[in-house]
């Protein structure tokens, strides 16, 4: 199986420790050691080897994500030279593994996200791939929780006879939903068989080069030029290449693989995924993925020394932070910025880095 | 008027930003852009000539003293070898300055007080003048805000006919009162002619050294070696007096000037003051000091992006601090350490200090 690792976005909920300068997936969130993406090549060490494994991410970034994943081949960090949304950097992905394998396996990850349980992940992905080798564009569809309105949803149709071990892994997906209310989220958990759709799928590349030409035709020419110039040319560095890339890259249209291709894809499938996966979508988040220390706090980073405080999530360089009778609060301290914000309020963080953006602070961005 | 500075403690209670290495006296607190015994000086000024002020500090301390005040002599700068409380302290200070004039009439103030209204503070002093010259040690009352129960309070006699302009600005003084309950806190306000004492006094040097010898023969022993040694000596800085001093000053009694001397002194009196005089005893104390921004919020430094956060205190050396939703909380940011608390609970600071200490992390002290 290969691997695609998707690493181009600036995500600014974290912020002010994601910063265009250094976007969450390569700085290390959750105080683990290993930054976002790197542990996302961690947890599929074993199933694909560094040698099979590619980054597309934004030609700023090319440089952090090879010196951070030093096993992975530099020619298969691929740097986009502008944002097209994930449809294009999923077509390009596709693109360049097929010079290798015209009908590689090939996980689309995320590189910004959590997983407490890396074996049940590496174990869905394997049980994945043979529907996907069968054909399938096969979705890990996330078990939900709780009746989360921010996230797309998969209702799940019949199992997939014969396309796994344990029958009951593979299911046909009946429908990609788009975001819910509260009401509708919550009679999905009631019913069950809905997933949370968590954008990480298992494909062959010449199925998926196949659903771009099908819907896509005008994303599917613009690819075709590109693997025509990369079949001519010595690798990905090669000027000629280079000089056709970066002609027919911005006239890609920007669209997401959900809405350009799955929605709408001929033979999807999906398999649960009970790992503990966690989007880290705001600082709360971390609340649910770092365990709590004796004194009911949750340190990702830092000496933390809390008097009847509680409920707190801390990220600082510091080495004390002191608490004197606070609770539930999120504290991220960086050089020369601090946030502190109740913990139910941290979706806000959004608006601070607006506000900061319209004053033309970039350089805190 | 001569004046003498007391700058010997070492705070604890603005840890972080009153540190071992950089006692709150020599921090700016409050935003001005002067620490607090540099504001302190500029208080007096005009009723004080630089070269009649004096300094009486911690050995540790007394550079740093030199450094901020370059307009006072550095002979003028008193370092105490060790603490030894407020007692010993003051008599050093006329010891020193009774060489230069041996009526001479001082001010003794604190370097770690904020006031206000310098002008009413002048005044206040330049009211006891009179009184300080017929032989009174004059203390300023400090007209009570509300019923504190933290300082000794001043129960105020009649008025001293004949010794100043206006005969009702200096009283004699009844009586000194430790710390109240409540209750009683609030009798006082309600009886009226009661004043905090803030330990701020203006006196003859002879007058002092007589009571010195009066009620603490012992410290009056000690303190007359060491006018000996200093009339025998050049200056302050002559290695015989240093002698002689460095032999006396830890045998000394360490006892405060209130339980020492004022309590049971013959001619006191008090001159009311109302001038905005705050000790900032904690944190929170910035909240009647500093004026509220346009979000509701205390900044004394750093840069503030508040969102729906009000009523918080912010003492930092960050770009922008980004508070969402939270309210009434005490942020100071240091570079090593982070103080995080509610503001009605900042008293608790010595216990973090307490607890900090008991694992040796004098470092953060």
């Amino acid at each position: 199986m290969y691997a695609a690792i998707l690493a181009g976005g600036v995500g600014t909920r974290l912020w002010p420790r994601s910063r265009q300068s250094q976007p969450k997936q390569f700085s290390d969130i959750v105080g683990s050691g290993r930054t976002m993406i790197q542990a996302t090549a961690d947890r599929i060490a074993g199933l694909v080897a560094p040698n099979d494994l590619y980054v597309v991410t934004g030609l700023p970034y090319a440089a952090l994500a090879a010196e951070q994943l030093p096993e992975v081949p530099t020619t298969q960090i691929i740097a986009e030279p502008s944002g097209r949304n994930t449809g294009p950097a999923i077509g390009l992905a596709c693109v360049h593994i097929r010079q290798r394998n015209p009908q590689a396996v090939v996980a689309f990850l995320h590189s910004d996200h959590v997983v407490l349980d890396p074996a049940a992940f590496r174990a869905a992905l394997q049980q994945a791939e043979p529907a996907a080798q069968a054909g399938y564009i096969v979705t890990l569809g996330i078990e939900p929780t709780f009746a989360h309105t921010g996230y797309g949803y998969i209702k799940r149709g019949i199992p997939l006879e014969g396309l796994s071990q344990d029958s009951s892994t593979v299911y046909s997906v009946e429908q990609f939903l788009e975001k819910p209310d509260r009401t509708t989220a919550e009679s999905f958990l009631e019913e069950g068989g809905y997933y949370w759709n968590g954008g990480i799928f298992v494909c062959r590349v010449d199925v998926m080069l196949e659903e771009f030409s099908r819907q896509l035709p005008e994303l599917a020419a613009g690819l075709a030029r590109i693997d025509a110039a990369l079949a001519r040319s010595r690798d990905a560095a090669d000027p000629i290449f280079h000089a056709t890339f970066n002609e027919v890259w911005p006239t890609l249209p920007s669209i997401s693989i959900d809405h350009g291709i799955m929605e709408h894809a001929q033979n999807v499938a999906t398999v649960p995924l009970d790992a503990g996966w966690n989007d880290v979508g705001s600082w709360d988040a971390l609340e649910a993925i770092l365990e709590q220390d004796e004194s009911r706090n949750f340190v990702a980073k830092g000496g933390l020394l809390p008097l009847e405080s509680h409920g707190n999530i801390v990220y600082t360089d510091k080495e004390v932070v002191a608490l004197i009778g606070v609770e539930n609060l999120v504290v991220v301290d960086t050089g020369d910025t601090l946030l502190i914000g109740d913990k139910q309020q941290m979706q806000k963080v959004k608006d601070v880095v607006e506000y900061l953006r319209s004053q033309g602070r970039s350089e805190l961005l």
